[in-house]
């Protein structure tokens, strides 16, 4: 079973079927270690699979710091995909840690490819898939890098109608936080 | 577009086709706040989606402590998408917070789930995105409930390759630990 992934991957060059597919949007590129190639805010941002080399994604926190996201050596694959399920501004920067032959595929890319992809009798299904990765990007980012604070408002509004359902035990688990430290937050936001 | 999730949530009985693509495996169920639904070691696990009620997943860590995933309020899915994706046994707890109306799609239904999902033209990219889902889950248990050691053991088996091609610093921060932590590691593993 090859996947359009590995087709992109191993093929010398594009097959031409994903080409009619596609268009335009995907193409081979070569980058040099420490080229920037996609940076937070870009609309519609599409992916890049690696051929030979490594690239990473990364985000900054308020303070600057930086959290790595994910590697991806040759056989990989980043795109943002919560950006990408959710018509968001790209969230993360992707660089090249070596020189590396990638293909990337570019704005546009994945409506083409996504609609393409879906199967007739369910064509629902692949979007969904799509939008679980991107929420689980975002829990991994938030994880790492936002405050408790940052976190129990993604949790408020990824659970709108919960909080009062579930004990103060469990949400504080859920953020990776202790029961004090939520209860303090939640006495903070009264208190504005 | 409906997907067969948004069918299994609203329809009144499972659809002809749905029975007709997972035979058995997928059933109607009542359940009562406190049932256990699946527990960890579970082989080829299936889903829950909820129609009505609220159901949790969770692990608990070596010292018994509980770090919850996720919530699954009405119109949600529960799913250890990371053991059907690599055919492993379940790893986490899933239970009732409340009296719930769901949708049981017991073993074996996720593989004439995927197959019949995919598009013949690229057969492998829904599993592809199901191992996606699978490999961020894992980092998302492991960022809540694991130790930096282990963390480090779970880098080491993703990227084989690339340890001695990025800077202690970056895999640092992969992990969500400081260097002089990541250094601390390194020398206990080669000191056995």
């Amino acid at each position: 079973m090859e996947s359009i992934f590995e087709t992109l991957l191993t093929s010398e060059e594009i097959p031409e079927e994903l080409k009619e597919r596609m268009g335009e949007h995907v193409r081979i590129q070569h980058v040099k270690k420490g080229d920037l190639l996609q940076s937070p805010g870009a609309l519609n941002p599409g992916g890049f699979f690696v051929r030979k080399g490594l690239l990473r994604c990364y985000v900054l926190d308020e303070k600057g710091k930086e959290h790595i996201y994910m590697f991806a050596p040759a056989g990989w694959a980043i795109g943002d995909v919560e950006a990408q399920a959710f018509e968001k501004p790209s969230s993360f920067y992707v660089d090249a840690l070596e020189d590396s032959e990638i293909i990337v595929a570019i704005e546009g890319m994945h409506n083409n490819y996504f609609e393409s992809l879906s199967n007739e009798a369910f064509p629902g299904e692949m979007m969904r898939l799509m939008r679980r990765v991107g929420v689980l990007q975002r829990r991994v980012i938030m994880l790492m890098s936002a405050t408790a604070k940052k976190r129990y408002d993604a949790f408020l509004k990824t659970y709108p109608d919960i909080v009062q359902r579930v004990p103060q035990k469990m949400i504080a688990s859920y953020l990776g936080i202790t029961p004090e430290a939520l209860s303090k937050i939640r006495k903070e936001m009264v208190s504005k």
